[in-house]
């Protein structure tokens, strides 16, 4: 299945399509585009359906009207909403005022939804059978129309308005009497659905939860308005999972992958984070200029900087990414930030504490073996780095877990609460910590 | 559908079975099993096939034989593995001998296999089709045998042996001509496929790259173990990216919710990984007791130390993230590494360059405003600043992402190379980097 990358022709009709897409996203969009102008039109269809074509607005581009329209006006309303999406604005009008009508008002209306909603990713083409029918008849409506829809493994039952009156699985209506009516089969709570402006990550629960092959879509009056199916869902958790581990790597959410993002993008989706977390870092200069003399009376206490900050940031990024992904899975919601609080308390003592114990040990053996000489108040260095190091790591869990919260809170993705965000929060507090620690224990000695 | 917490009964059979998981979950498993054991089979039997139950060992366990025993012989047996494998061993053991032969040999198979496995994911229950078979008999069959499966919408034709022949969708089932030969449908390519030993992600990958709703698990020789399917691999995916974002916050991976891991094992899961960067860290203490002499001669350094480390940790935080998934989504291999590094220095220089600007307009500013006084070279201070910035923000984009190629090269998973892995790496180096450039620039004036 792999492509031969010496090959002078790429067959990409024998391939399987999605074998082909990955050829594709492999090949500069003109050579593309004139390999799928060439090939056989259904083909091409079944290319283009695919969810995993990186390029298909360029390879839109690189095709003339005569073809990319017609392929336009055949492939699935999802795809071809998301393409849309990507094509250059003014030959983007262009392309919409040669399609036909149909799906020009179906695409005009897709366009209408943000496009990480339900709306944004639905497609419309799904089975609606009529509350009379019977399971007879709507097995044979389905053969019928099979070959124009995405799924036929979730039937819908809409009245004369459009409005769902009942899902049905394809499971049910092949296990069942084909006699029997329609409304007769299936569960007769009410069906499963979200509203169009709904997030994808909603659909996404509502489909690992109920174990789903397909969500309705409905508006306020309950007209079914589309459906999004398991494989848009599926996709949908990726793109989600990758924005989310982007943004706690401490920056924007790549739109592509990674060695199809340009140098400048990749520039742009890093530098704005850097740099604002390099302005708020700066913070720590100050806060260390704060304590100007105590560094220079005792220079002993600044070897110790760099680790203590480090833990306080570690502690902070565990607790974070625990609750932001607690928060994605929705193991716990907005409210529970008290019982979260009240966890990460007593966590946070429990790791400083043991990490307080290991920095004593460390500065007992060194001072002992001979290895480096931390004065004569070795004893009391020791015991500020340890009770530096229980509240630096417990502000830091406590920290690192309410982030997310607050985040939310604000109405922002709890994602962006990244690793170096949190340390970034947690060094100049570190900073503050450590030395209202020593000044507290060392005064008289070394302070 | 919220569950009333304060209602003194929780009529568990009347709510959707994925609900009535969610007050499962939320109580202690005596109460569950109590309730469980009181309430029709045959609903309790759908609340355990739900894979959202996270305490079903638990309640098992809560359960006398005469009732656990018959819920597991019914239950699908991809769940029943599931169960299995968390119950205690004495306990397990004894359930075992009580099951009948037939669902405890299945039982016995499944749990030789790796629980991340395809093997140990997927359930034995699917639709065999007979390759003499028609359209039309398949249709009857499946009528007549649906209830005891877990998914219709793939069938599979084998041969005497056992051995797959071609793998049909549901959907080219009720499409096709019901008096046609059922091998006269449906694709001729070689069914997609996975070996039992194959790891959960890949078979995520195939059902997700081409859009199946099951994969069939085969033997060397051909014959059909068992099928994983769609849901089975949402909640895969959903569990990896779960441990994933755990790893790379710099910590082992959960092997619950939050809320329902214990204060102990909470402990145990970030005391381990947290204490072993303290250990690393410590090594920044020594870099620093080695550059004591230039410290006490230029304090002024030390109000630094802080900004830079972080501005390398930082950059090798975004550096590893995106690698680490891109290596996760298959975007690129392990043999990419060059390539990778060959982007990420310019990417590295440039950032380095962004920071090196403002951090020497930051000097500048406080030493022109009045706000703080560098000394009469503030100049050369601000100079080494701004190339220590470069050079440890281009070695932290190297490093963060050449640590997840060098993590799975060894045959660990990448995402263990976390923020605060990266980070404790940079910082050490980013002091000598930053010593080093201070003594190049500051010899004869500062030092």
């Amino acid at each position: 299945m792999t492509l031969d990358q010496n090959s002078e022709v790429v067959d990409l009709a024998a391939m399987h399509p999605a074998d082909a897409v990955e050829a594709l996203n492999a090949m500069p969009p003109e050579e593309g585009g004139a390999l799928l102008a060439a090939m056989d039109f259904r083909a091409a269809v079944n290319i283009f359906e695919q969810a995993g074509l990186e390029n298909g607005a360029a390879l839109i581009e690189a095709m003339r009207p005569e073809r990319s329209v017609p392929l336009l006006a055949e492939i699935a309303a999802d795809r071809r909403t998301e393409i849309f999406r990507k094509i250059d604005r003014a030959e983007a009008s262009t392309l919409l005022t040669l399609l036909p009508p149909a799906p020009r008002g179906e695409l005009e209306q897709l366009l209408s939804y943000e496009p990480e909603t339900a709306g944004g990713i639905m497609t419309t083409e799904f089975f609606r059978a009529r509350p009379d029918w019977t399971v007879g008849q709507s097995l044979a409506a389905i053969r019928a129309t099979a070959a124009a829809l995405e799924t036929v493994y979730a039937l819908y039952v809409v009245d004369s308005q459009g409005a769902l009156i009942r899902a049905i699985s394809l499971r049910d209506l092949v296990t069942a009497d084909p006699g029997a009516p329609i409304l007769s089969i299936g569960s007769d709570r009410r069906p499963f659905f979200v509203s169009p402006d709904a997030p994808r990550e909603k659909v996404a629960q509502l489909v690992s939860k109920y174990d789903l092959s397909a969500v309705p879509v409905l508006d306020d009056s309950g007209k079914i308005l589309g459906i999004v199916t398991v494989d848009d869902v599926i996709d949908a958790i990726i793109d989600n999972d990758t924005e989310d581990a982007q943004k706690q790597g401490g920056m924007q959410a790549l739109d592509a992958p990674y060695m199809a993002t340009s140098f400048v993008a990749m520039i742009k989706k890093r530098a704005g984070w850097l740099a604002a977390l390099f302005l708020a870092e700066m913070l720590t200069a100050s806060a260390m200029q704060h304590y100007e003399d105590e560094l220079e009376r005792a220079v002993v206490l600044t070897l110790f900087i760099p680790l203590i900050m480090s833990s306080g940031g570690n502690s902070g990024s565990q607790a974070t990414s625990l609750i932001i992904r607690a928060l994605a899975l929705e193991e716990i919601k907005i409210g529970d930030w008290w019982r979260v609080a009240m966890r990460e308390l007593p966590s946070g003592l429990a790791l400083g504490a043991i990490l307080g114990v290991i920095g004593a040990i460390r500065i007992a053996l060194w001072q002992q073996l001979g290895i480096y000489n931390y004065g004569d108040h070795w004893t009391l260095i020791a015991l500020t780095v340890s009770a530096a190091l229980v509240g630096i790591v417990t502000f830091g869990s406590l920290a690192g877990s309410m982030l997310p919260f607050a985040i939310k809170r604000l109405g922002f993705d709890p994602a962006s609460a990244s690793a170096p965000f949190v340390a970034t929060l947690v060094d100049v507090t570190g900073l503050v910590i450590y030395f209202t620690i020593a000044s507290l224990i060392l005064r008289g000695t070394l302070l």
